[in-house]
């Protein structure tokens, strides 16, 4: 038999990303339209444990829909990894009157709520928040849309320089081990050669690309490197071996950093974070639990929380090919 | 029996969308890669005519991914909807050597192909570039997406000055006859109200769900309207009933105008080029013709071009819906 | 005999620009830094007369630098004309024991502010906050850098469109009485002509400009029209007898409208406006009064407020004949 | 006696900068404007020497006044260190009867010109372009303003991050041996504390600040380095020296890196391009030479380019202290 839902908690959890708090004002409008209560939850699972709660209407959210980051914040809790710290969590639930959770993370703010539901059985849905699009359920993860403009435009920015000097620039992109944001971005923003983690191109195949793309004619490059790329060990070492190798050419490197991760969402994932708060809403009043909300085929698509974190987000096969056609 | 295919001539036709030269970027190169020759056409049907062409190599389309506008014009053309016309510039594509063509527009100029490849048979392949979002047989058409970004920065600046003042705001979005941008645009600036053709509110219901908003707290407003909308004749007559109506309001209109077909193209415009240029190409070698190629499931996919003038791009009525639950 | 000052109360009016808030945040905390209470004002005069104030500490700012529009927000006031409401308003600050005023607006403002001092010799401070850029004393006003940085992207966006398509483009751009924001944005954008109030360029010679330009081989133009301009009774109108004149050009207009106003103030409106709410501060503090704080051969410099609102801000004339120059 | 001038030739040299595009468009509109003919010469001193020259007229800068880079690229010169390279570069703007150079740079870029004049004595006029703002007879160098702008937006990205997770950012921002970056960034970012090379706080006030920050309440913190301040031996080891003594701190390091260099110049660089490249024509055709074009009191103003090398460009203490209230 399913309890009746009157209380939706909401937090968010892990690295941020834009549009969890369009995400957030979604759950919370959700919340309001069908008569439900919703409480905000601060700093994730640490805030649970603390009972750091506030209650959230429809005008509580006005004006975040554009912003970056999250209003509700995020911590790393290590509490919560004891069955004490978790007891206390549900003690501070139980007290708020909370029926439901809306978790938005990736994979390890999934695992914490799955670990969670395990024992004390309250209901649970995920939406997937993380520029890393390494989540299995969803075509796209909340904030990756977002991302992929602030690195091809830093690119475009970049390449302003590296074509004026004819330089070759190694750009470090974030992805975690997931080569989605290098391919995709070095794609959009036109790269000369893309290094991601799924693919072993080997240096040697490396230098001699390099090679064929100067003797085409080409003045300047810019080489993608996704973060969880294991070609050399890292991007420092990669141009150092690259200038020992090709001596005619001036390499540098540019770290793109945390600012992959900030700034205001794209419209799409401000509309796609719309929909997934009302999705895992009306998901939860069904009498669903332990589902990821993702985009399938255009499509709100529910999958299983234990799939979201297990299953493997694969790279667009086609994309590398056509990026392989692009440089040539 | 197939004609082999050793040379393809592109053209850009129709309004301009951001990502066109991304597109046409991504054929010459898959022209190269498959060892074709690759012609550019200028200023669309009417360079056609006039033999207005240009060999294009890899080389000669580097740094425009990440242009706005054409590279090889677009214009209108009164000649070739007459026959004389359409075989002035069958003969020029002959006196070229041109064996298939790759035509970049909207339903216009889709059009325009079928009828020149009824008489001529010259296989033709399309790719959807426009900003509207309306065309039948992809999820999304190039520029579609970069110009829901422009829309939603515009207004978050409009909203500024809207919530500073305690303003209400009419702001008219592109679209022709599809509410498309209007109802993404919408949601992701996070506007009151949505007038789109697709479904008629009625200026009654407007201005009862005006004034349930101003009574619920909000102290501005920003509605969207499509170009394409019918509730009232245009937008600053709209302004004045409001504003007869509604004595309390200080009511304001933004046209946002031609800033939204420019602009550099986001991420994802770039990437769906990219894709889409290699699969025309490829499919015209593959012995495919009056077929265009769009996004469905996020994987490349052909349309009959017949129906891809003719099929209805229907809006998401579960964004209609979040759009509602997000104004509560 | 100077009463010391304890309790300093600031306040935005007329239209908003980027960069109030930054001078907002800048008041209250110069006002922290040197132990004086800072009250903040709502809604302007209006907010004024109806006492709707609230205390602001260093921490009530966090967040708002880089924020568009005015936390304070901003309305007229028809009341504020009358001595009755001028002397409801001195009572409510009395009752809130407030010693003196910084007003941050236009012309407006400043006139409102030096009417009521006039009376209740209240000290009081301005701060030149508007895009116009039309008030003396300052070379420049607190988001006039923004709006050119906005205008400027606006028309590079509709460059793509009307390069594309060999057209001519009439953007119409804010301004008042003033042709700053045109001239600037108009050498910022390489428009082909700039039509400003300041200078009457007479119908006869922007056609002959025009062909000029056209048979020089240049394909599309752009013409920004200051709102103030008077050349035409409005930019339709000149577009219309544009096009009755040069049968061979397709014209647009485009109306930039209010997203001028409004966005994230730039690095130089941020800096400008921290620096300017310092000077108010301490100009109180050492017992100046009805002065306007200003950017003079980039030092902080006081004007009398009067001279502000009676002077006139100069179009740079040199700035007038490079743009003649570069359009050759 | 002088020599008339009719033919001038325009390079750029050192680190590019957004508006040296804008410049070298100027220069050319202003040669034609005055019937001289201008010629570009390619990768600065290095083809002055190779003979890389295109003559340049008024279309041929059509469109560039909104790009990155230059399109006249840079390049180091060994060649041009020694007496037989600029020999051979004399040669080369005889044969291409050269009458005189105007130099897009900084302070290397001028040194080398001024050898140059001093054997050759062929006129020579400098413009400053570079986004460290370190030199000496102009307020602001071309490219200056466009960073700040790319820093700040980074920053607010990085903010999002920061104030979601409660953590420290050290944020390194390009300028040489200046703080002119660094200082009016952090100042437009907010930053809670700004390291320049023209102050020395001192490792153990650094950690006192950022201690009184955290008690005072606030969660996050932004600390912006100039990539030429001493305090630390990097900002890597500043990192690791503030973990060990603060244990509370969660920090982090983004190297902001080369992107600062690039993008679309702001309407400021644009204009200031434009008003500086026509002063540098006219100020070689009325005879003078050696000198830098620069902005003074919001004028164009000319300084012996040995000044310009020798003298330095001081950062303003006004902000200096304007920066400690805001951080209060």
């Amino acid at each position: 038999m399913t309890i009746p839902i009157n209380k939706i908690a909401v937090f968010t959890s892990g690295g941020d990303a834009p549009g969890m708090n369009a995400a957030i004002r979604s759950v919370v409008r959700a919340c309001a339209y069908h008569n439900i209560e919703c409480l905000g939850i601060y700093r994730g699972f640490q805030g649970m444990i603390e009972g750091d709660f506030k209650p959230m209407d429809a005008r509580s959210v006005k004006g975040i829909i554009n912003k970056g980051g999250t209003v509700l914040k995020s911590a790393r809790s290590r509490d919560f990894l004891s069955p004490e710290g978790r007891e206390k969590a549900y003690q501070e639930l139980k007290k708020a009157q909370v029926d439901a959770l809306i978790a938005i993370g990736g994979d390890g703010t999934f695992t914490g709520a799955m670990v969670f539901n395990n024992t004390y059985k309250i209901p649970i849905m995920g939406i997937p928040g993380t520029i890393d699009n390494d989540i299995f359920g969803t075509s796209h993860t909340l904030g990756y849309d977002t991302a992929l403009n602030t690195v091809v435009e830093a690119i475009d920015k970049i390449r302003d320089t590296a074509s004026s000097h004819n330089r070759l620039f190694f750009v470090e992109v974030m992805g975690r081990d997931a080569g989605h944001i290098a391919l995709n971005a070095g794609v959009g923003a036109g790269a000369e050669e893309i290094l991601i983690p799924e693919e072993d191109l080997g240096l040697e195949r490396l230098l001699e690309s390099l090679r064929r793309s100067k003797q085409s004619g080409k003045s300047s490059s810019i080489v993608v490197v996704a973060e969880g790329d294991k070609i050399g060990k890292n991007v420092f070492e990669l141009k150092d071996y690259v200038e020992e190798n090709m001596l005619e050419y001036d390499v540098r490197v540019s770290v793109l950093g945390h600012m992959q991760r900030g700034g205001s969402p794209s419209c799409f994932d401000r509309v796609l974070a719309s929909r997934m708060g009302v999705k895992a809403v009306e998901s939860l009043l069904e009498g669903k639990t332990n589902f990821m909300v993702g985009l399938q085929n255009d499509k709100m698509a529910l999958t299983p929380l234990e799939n979201a974190v297990k299953g493997q987000s694969k790279i667009n096969m086609e994309l590398l090919r056509v990026s392989d056609i692009m440089t040539t």
